[in-house]
């Protein structure tokens, strides 16, 4: 089979608030792919190119604007906390996100990322994940939770919270371009983690005890959308 | 024990076309100690705050200038190619990091972030590591390499290539704030890792093949500065 010099473009969205690693795990991972094989392109999208603030100290730059690239062959949304939850009042991006969605044979969330496919109406019937602490709301969008690292369901692949996106990324590489590739993006990057009080414990975490912090972020952060936050609290 | 207030500053050092990732897991990590503890506040730091390209199409902007915060208790000094290469004759940048270095209490890196460390002088008989492919250059400025996902050595905490920071980063906030913080952060960020092809067989791995690749950076990278490449080339 000869090679197609036909360009494929995964687009990540960025907006205000998020979580910097949702965005730049993935990247990372993908941008591998993109400088290993030039049939794809990596761009980051916002409504502008002006820097964006994170939940870190480090402002983030889009490389272009959705009305430059409206088409992507795969997506990736990327979550946070307080910057996410406001996102889901935001038409929009949200709009942005359903047509961009409807293009695309791959959309990818990481973390509350999934908050927004689900907000924008993607994922009614679909099994999917997001960080652990705010993985019930996913019903609220009419979606199955499920509680694992990543799942696919159709075009659909979320990941679990930030640092997921680094699996998920992989995962998609595989599926994209094949196991030769994943491994050799998975070098570079040299992920091999080690972490050093080893994974997480899931026995020792009561998930719904976290479930105030959850419900206490949602109240201050969609005050001004009264019926978006009963639908998400009641 | 009274808890003190006193704050204690972590900073990234940020330049022209390093690794996104670099930075960005360690920073993840590392705001994550300090949204859990006020006793810890971070920063990233660049020659101004303007975005600057980083190995992604993702733009990266510091949060303050090396002007504006002149001293740190613990530095982190990111890596990456072609730019962490042209940083290494980079002599302002150089000076910072010597200055800071010089008044902190833990200097870290992740990746070739080591280099700079190195170029900067001070590294001289340190054990250090780096990204697998450039760890052999930790030699030619007087270090000693070692292939660990990170070593530690009097305030030195070098990290491996990229993703490895993340590790390094939770080891650091074992060491500054103890265990039960390491595992909050670690829960909070979901770091609970499943690379889907599993690690990195090191045995598959031929180091010395990719030589070449380091040389080949390395000539086009400081084709501007014969005497440091013939340094780290010769």
């Amino acid at each position: 089979m000869t090679k197609t010099h036909v360009t494929k473009t995964i687009a990540f969205v960025l907006y205000p608030g998020l979580t910097a690693l949702d965005v730049v795990g993935p990247l990372q991972v993908l941008s591998g792919l993109a400088q290993f094989d030039p049939a794809y392109r990596v761009v980051v999208l916002a409504k502008d190119t002006a820097p964006l603030p994170s939940d870190t100290p480090l402002a983030l730059a889009a490389s272009h604007t959705f009305d430059e690239i409206a088409e992507a062959d795969v997506l990736v949304v990327p979550g946070g906390t307080e910057g996410t939850l406001a996102a889901l009042a935001d038409d929009t991006l949200l709009g942005w996100i359903r047509h961009a969605a409807a293009g695309a044979e791959v959309v990818g969330s990481v973390c509350t990322g999934s908050l927004l496919l689900g907000a924008a109406g993607l994922l009614e019937g679909r099994r999917a994940t997001s960080h652990w602490a705010m993985r019930h709301l996913l019903e609220r969008f009419g979606a199955v939770p499920v509680a694992e690292r990543w799942v696919e369901d159709g075009p659909f692949i979320t990941a679990a919270g930030v640092a997921a996106g680094i699996d998920m990324a992989l995962a998609l590489v595989e599926r994209l371009a094949g196991e030769e590739m994943a491994r050799m993006v998975q070098l570079w990057i040299e992920y091999d983690p080690q972490p050093p009080l080893g994974g997480i414990d899931w026995d020792k975490v009561d998930i719904p005890s976290y479930r105030p912090i959850a419900d206490g972020l949602l109240a201050s952060t969609l005050a001004g959308h009264p019926e978006l936050l009963a639908r998400l609290t009641a």
